[in-house]
């Protein structure tokens, strides 16, 4: 099942979707819900970022390739997490799936990619174990964790490397039915493959990262926790088209425009 | 003027606050609002956290002597920021005035208080400069940034460190009339004062980080700015109370139980 967030000139609604039609519902996914009789087509109306999460979690380094490509970019020994310390992101970042990454004027060249699972959690849940940890998901999306690099070296914390305002497209919407082992996460740079992946080859699994928050923490529905990037991204320019495909999930989409350059469109 | 957010058996609403009477609104400060004429006295009301931000930020650290003490407690050289680099706090660690914030039962005995200027954002900005920053300011209110040490130690991130379950007070209340210059912050642990700082004495004011911010991100209505602490706190143990007080706006006030000994009570 397909949870999709979404507007038309009307409203803003949450609905089912089945083929190219949602089904829009009254309430949400995450407290409860009607269907109604009203339907949409897919591409009559806007998506929106599919949930608004009270607090957004991101694992930050999950994957070793990525990890080492990035310690060797920055000139350092990379260092292999020994546990599932969790990370955040900024809600300000977030966009949805057809919405333009703008790159700020003062960004360097190295704007990149970082495609990636996000977990989202559908009920209250503390102190769960591994084995029960993914009772509390209602399903996944992707999100692309934009990242200014030379940010992340100069800065001391990751408010505009990670964070500027677009930085943190999600969707298309919340695939409720997805199966982690059988997922397989592509990127394509403007139509053509440039990173493939296990999804679930991560350092810490999903029911890890969950078991070990909910010790300390509380999650509430909406809540959602990205899983961190495999590989290396080529550097990002005016123009360029961005697909993050998960199997079992779907396709995210966003354009890459320069804030110095949006005068030329 | 006073705004505060309240429970009784009825329901939740905001209010504005004078003397000991609280005259309950509908809508709230961020959205508009229509006074009622209901009236509750403060002692027969529950306080809630003032208001859930749609981004939690803080300074993390803003004061020298706090930095030169922190870093010799780890053993480092302090660093003194050379610019207003923003970081982040999760919502799920929010609690109200008069909750108790609860020692995880694992944690060292390095648990401590740290008294924060709390800047709550009343209006959508960005690209503010510095001499118009303050505008986008719906008022203040007060945080306790509780942290376990050995935790900031030992982890990448400062999840569990930081952002445990009640590990961030804030309250009582949004003072709009307040004045950065005249504020003075007093920390009292079981009674007793143990710090004294002029609140707005920052290595960055609150002016300088709302423009630096707003360059990279929007501030959304709602959105929290903590400013960070002075000086060092005691070890706090089960049963300890801290009020944290700045003038002008009021005074924070929790008790801290160890969640290894809530059965004794």
């Amino acid at each position: 099942m397909k949870w999709i967030r979404f507007s038309t000139p009307a409203r803003t609604a949450y609905g089912i979707l089945e083929g190219e039609e949602i089904t829009e519902v009254t309430g949400d996914p995450f407290g409860g819900y009607d269907t109604t009789r009203i339907v949409h087509r897919l591409d009559a109306v806007k998506l929106e970022v599919p949930v608004i999460p009270r607090t957004f979690y991101c694992a930050g380094i999950n994957y070793e390739e990525h990890i080492r490509a990035e310690a060797a970019a920055l000139g350092i020994e990379p260092v292999i997490p020994q546990k599932p310390d969790i990370g955040y992101r900024a809600v300000n970042a977030l966009i949805a799936h057809d919405e333009p990454v703008i790159i700020p004027a003062d960004a360097t060249e190295q704007v990149q990619y970082e495609g990636e699972l996000a977990v989202v959690i559908g009920r209250k849940a503390k102190h769960l174990t591994e084995a029960e940890a993914l009772s509390c998901v209602l399903g996944y999306t992707i999100g692309n964790d934009v990242s200014e690099r030379s940010w992340l070296k100069t800065d001391r914390t990751m408010w505009r490397a990670k964070n500027a305002d677009t930085f943190k497209p999600m969707g298309p919407w919340i695939e409720t039915e997805a199966s982690l082992d059988e997922m397989e996460t592509t990127i394509r740079l403007n139509g053509k493959p440039t990173a493939r992946f296990r999804t679930n080859a991560m350092i810490f699994g999903v029911a890890t990262y969950i078991a070990a928050m909910s010790r300390y923490l509380t999650l509430f529905p909406g809540d959602v926790i990205w899983m961190g990037t495999e590989g290396v991204s080529p550097n990002l320019v005016h123009g360029d088209v961005v697909e993050i495909s998960i199997s079992g999930i779907g396709t995210l989409r966003n354009s890459f425009l320069a804030e110095s350059r949006i005068g030329e469109r």
